[in-house]
Formats: C-alpha cells, sequence, structure tokens
C-alpha cells in the first residue's frame, strides 16, 4: 500500500513548506491545491454524480453557509464549487493508489482514511504567522496588522468549514491526526528534515 | 540554560512510558508525579506562602470543584493537597535550573514556560487507551470495559481541572504544547527513539 502524508495547516504556520521539504526529502510525490485543482479540472464528475447522489437535489445538499444565495450567478459558483470538490476527492484516491505521496489541504486526511495515511496538523501562534506572511507577501501588498490578522483567521475559518463540509471532520481537532506541529519560532527547513526522520520511522513501525 | 521537556498526557495514551524512554534516548534527567510528590513534601511551602499569598483568605483562594466541602476532614486534606502543589512548583523550578530533565505532568509546561520547554501532549483513541490500560492492570482488577473506560475520562477530567486552576492553562488544546502525538496503535518504544531525534533537532535550532 501507499506510504500517504497528509498536511493540514493553519494559514501562515509554514505548513505547505513543511510539507513540500517533507516531499523532497522522502522523495515522495507533492500534491496542494494548485496541482489538484489544475488536474481536477481534467476529471469528468458527471459519472461520480450518477453513482454518489442519485436521489438528492443536488442545491439543496449545499449547505447554507457555504455559499447559497438567491443570486443566480452565486448558486452557479457553489455548483461548480463543488463539482470540482467532488472531482478533486475522486483524484485524491487515484493519486494515493499510485504511489507515496505527501499532500496538503484538501481534507486529505479524512478523506484517505482507508489509506492510514501519516497526518500532520500545522499550526503556530499568531505572531510567526503574521511575520511569515509579512515575509512572503508581494510589495504590492499593505495590509496592516490588523488586516492581516482578520484575513488569516478568515482563511482557517473557511478551511475549517470546507472540511467539515465535505468530511464530516472537525478542523484542526487532534483527534483527527496523527501529529500536531507548532511551528511558532521555529525553521521549517530544521523542523521538516528531523519530521522525515519520524516519518520514516512511523512507516517503518507498521504503517 | 537547561533543555526541558514536559509530557502531557491523556491516561493511557502511553505518554509516561514515553517520557521515561525519552529521557534515557536523552540522557535527561527523569521527574514524574511520584517522585516529585515525594521530594515535595521534604520542601518547606510557609515561605512560599507569605510572600504569594498575603492578602488572600488561603481557604477561599480553592475552587468549589476542587474538593471544598463542610466536611472538616476533607477541606484539611484539601488544604494539604494546595500546599502541596505549591511545593511541587517551587521544586519544579529548582528542578528545571539544575539541569536537563524529562517531566512527566504536573503543568510543566506552563510552570516552566520562562525555561521555553519541548512540551508534549501525548493523546490516542479510546480503544488505544483500553488496550493499555488492560495490559497494565493488576490481576486483582475486574473492572468491565464501561467502568475502565469511565475511569480514564474521570482521570482526565481531574487532571484538566487541576491544570486549569494551577497554570491557568487549558489542558489538552494544541496552542499550549509544541507537539502533539497520537499514539492509537503505535509502538511508544519506536516513538521514543523517532521522537528523541526530532527532540534534539529541535534543541539544536536554539531552543
Amino acid at each position: 500500500m501507499s506510504k500517504i502524508i497528509t498536511v493540514s495547516r493553519e494559514f501562515g504556520s509554514g505548513g505547505r513548506e513543511l510539507g513540500k521539504r517533507l516531499s523532497d526529502h522522502l522523495g515522495f510525490a507533492y500534491y496542494d491545491r494548485e496541482i489538484l485543482e489544475e488536474l481536477a479540472k481534467e476529471e469528468d464528475t458527471s459519472e461520480w454524480l450518477t453513482q454518489n447522489l442519485p436521489e438528492q437535489n443536488f442545491a439543496a445538499a449545499i449547505p447554507l453557509h457555504f455559499g447559497r444565495s438567491f443570486s443566480v450567478y452565486q448558486a452557479t459558483a457553489t455548483q461548480q464549487t463543488v463539482k470540482l470538490m467532488i472531482a478533486e476527492q475522486k483524484l485524491l484516491c487515484h493519486l494515493a493508489d499510485r504511489g507515496n505521496c505527501v499532500i496538503v489541504g484538501r481534507g486529505a486526511a479524512a478523506l484517505l482514511d482507508q489509506w492510514k495515511p501519516f497526518s500532520i496538523f500545522v499550526y503556530a501562534d499568531m505572531p510567526s504567522k503574521l511575520a511569515r506572511c509579512r515575509e512572503r507577501a508581494p510589495e504590492s501588498e499593505h495590509l496592516s496588522d490588523r488586516e492581516m490578522i482578520r484575513q488569516i483567521k478568515q482563511v482557517d475559518a473557511q478551511r475549517a468549514k470546507r472540511i467539515q463540509w465535505s468530511t464530516g471532520v472537525k478542523w484542526g481537532d487532534r483527534k483527527g491526526y496523527q501529529l500536531c506541529i507548532n511551528t511558532s519560532g521555529m525553521s521549517i527547513k530544521t523542523l521538516s528534515a528531523a519530521l522525515a526522520d519520524y516519518a520514516r520511522t512511523v512507516f517503518a513501525d507498521g504503517k
């Protein structure tokens, strides 16, 4: 069976970099949102929809907090989002079957449960997340600390909603992960090397 | 500055064994409740009490959920518990000053904050905790699964209350720890070896 590492993360915690570096250390394939969305666009969701939602009114199945609205534009956009999400979930299973990989985001820990992934949640305190966001922001961005903190919280709230809705799992609840890592004040480069060794041991122990 | 590792843990998660093995791997001193209570009995708390609680009615400072009662016996027992707790806290600081160590329990992560400890929270799913408790139970113990689960939950609830009261920190909240480790289905022996390497890297990175 493939060895799968999933990385869930708070925005600004360095989880994505950690995932990428982990994949480099271990020689695993690497997938994150951008890569998965690109691949998913090519997938056909119609067959999956026929098999899995035969009785349901597709629009009614979308929870209110997920963007339902009287606006036709928004309703269409939400349908597309959900279709893309379904295609992504199909894709994740294909990729997990194909070979060892690190997957960042997309609720992969819960979705790929049957592969018994080594699931990681990455978090940090707000000053660390703020510093990391500042460091990576384009020069054109002129947000105050307060605005940036609001954005960080917004992204995480969206992630929590998305994961809760698509997998039924509470995002960030330690029970859903095998390891939760606080990156506050730490170098992701150093942590990823240590974590790669840790993951090797975990996989050797029967995962 | 001394290198300090603190281990908080759910009952039955194997956290204590993990802490002991970690200390062996790293050559650190090891302290847990039994050792600390023995040492604390020899400490004199009167000076600390005079310095830190001059204005307070000591009995009134004890929260209701911590065992206050109309019974004289219970009130005395609680005062002794609190005195012991204070002595322990003094002791923890002495021990942290003295050299590298692993401390299991006692809210050490929060109490030794200024030493910037590498703080670990160890947890597991209920079937794993139940299996571990069964394995270690004396032959004379004949609890049903249901009774054992109730006891596991009770111990954890007591720990949570104690930590919340003595440190103001929410027990088990990932923000209070640097690493949260799920030991479900894992060998503590294997995990401790991997974790020792991880800790070495964390300390080398400036902790």
